[in-house]
């Protein structure tokens, strides 16, 4: 029987959705979770493997498991056993052609600044501060030129290991909240890294170091040393993965919290 | 030399803004920060003591210092020095007349709810989840009774050491965010556990276990054992603190975090 459920966590305490050598990785910790109440080893696949210091409100995965369970054990049950920055928001028996990875059809991110002069005291791990002021008028205009399906050489790890750098963005927007900015991006998939080396290229253009068009030449210019500083973790969400609606699972809030950003 | 400081601070690992015996207060580690770059011993005067667990984006405070320190000394050197969970927002020079407690005239609070069947994973120490469904109609319609000048004996905690029960609500409002429910309120001061008691009786209505009508009679009954049980701390955030015009502190976004809720 497989199971899909929906996940959320804060990254802050994790070397990331797997674990690393010694360190734990929030995968870890839902496999030793499910396996207990599936009382048999279960192992799971996500849709995104998110890095170090990186959260969720909508991470995907699936399971298979060969006894039964009521619904609510792998919702209510499990929520007991993990740790309280892990949780499960839902849990949806799937079909045989159901992947959580490879089913997917879309990612979405946000990606939190505080921008203001002093850092905050709430949350502190869970945004990123950047104390320059930050234009987020020009930032906008600068990632528009993103949209569409491109080579996104420019925004991808060396470590990176997809087949293609061809990527593409359906959405790219920018809004502030008070002292808040939020990146709010969807594409069909991601490179490695690629949303927080936008993010670091957005930030400077921001700042003004960088004209707006900067960015559609770093786009053209594919070269990834060329680019700015790769965004810290801190500020990254994986908000919402798409699948075909044959596969029925709920919607839920993407926040994160009470962020009021509206769907795309 | 008199200053004052916009002060805010993630409360969960603190057991409240005083240090009670062997436990660890924000006030001590504020005032620990604030000795080490003014070189003298400093202590703080706080606008609003907060109970263990609740937190703060606007709390105030202010202190002596005899030696010359320029501005950012008591923002950036002494954020350097305090725990990521406490940071100072702004500091300015204030008149002898000005204190965070006496001069204050009016106190705002918000209480976040996440109210949604299962827990969430991010700020869990930050907001009070409630899985049952609750009504936020009937609640404010229940809460629209506490406005104005009332004797709130019934949502005072028996250890509240004020002279007079009578205080005056000027604004209480609650908002949907997705799955998050957000009071905000407002009075001239608030007696002990206050906002945490009405809290827990508009959670009651919510919950559709009393009728809006019974918020009118616990008010009216002035007995504190007929009222909800006390909502607890983690969702309760101290945002604004208002003081006459004349000390022109600065205006901050009353948060936490990117919450759009307007001034009232």
């Amino acid at each position: 029987m497989r199971v899909a459920l929906g996940i959320e966590y804060d990254g802050s305490q994790y070397h990331g959705w797997q674990r690393q050598n010694e360190a734990i990785g929030v995968q870890q910790r839902l496999e030793e979770a499910l396996s207990q109440i599936a009382d048999e080893p279960i192992q799971v696949i996500c849709a995104g493997r998110t890095d170090a210091g990186v959260h969720a409100t909508g991470q995907i995965v699936h399971f298979e498991h060969t006894k039964p369970r009521v619904e609510r054990a792998w919702t209510l049950g499990v929520n007991t056993i993990l740790p309280d920055d892990i949780a499960v928001k839902w849990a949806v028996p799937v079909s045989d052609d159901f992947h959580a990875r490879f089913s997917a059809t879309a990612r979405r991110y946000r990606y939190i600044i505080c921008n203001q002069s002093m850092r905050g005291a709430i949350l502190s791990q869970g945004v990123t501060h950047i104390h320059h002021p930050l234009d987020e008028k020009s930032m906008q205009l600068a990632a528009n030129c993103l949209l569409g399906t491109h080579d996104f050489t420019a925004f991808r790890a060396v470590q990176c290991q997809a087949h293609s750098p061809v990527r593409t963005i359906t959405n790219i927007e920018l809004q502030r909240f008070g002292d808040y900015l939020v990146l709010d991006v969807q594409a069909n998939a991601f490179l490695h890294h690629m949303v927080r080396n936008i993010v670091g290229s957005l930030i400077v253009i921001g700042k003004g170091e960088q004209p707006v068009e900067w960015m559609q030449q770093l786009l053209d210019g594919k070269d990834r040393t060329k680019s700015g500083a790769t965004a810290k973790p801190n500020g990254l969400y994986l908000v919402h993965v798409t699948y075909p609606e044959e596969h029925a699972l709920p919607h839920t809030f993407l926040g994160p919290l009470f962020l009021p950003l509206k769907d795309f």
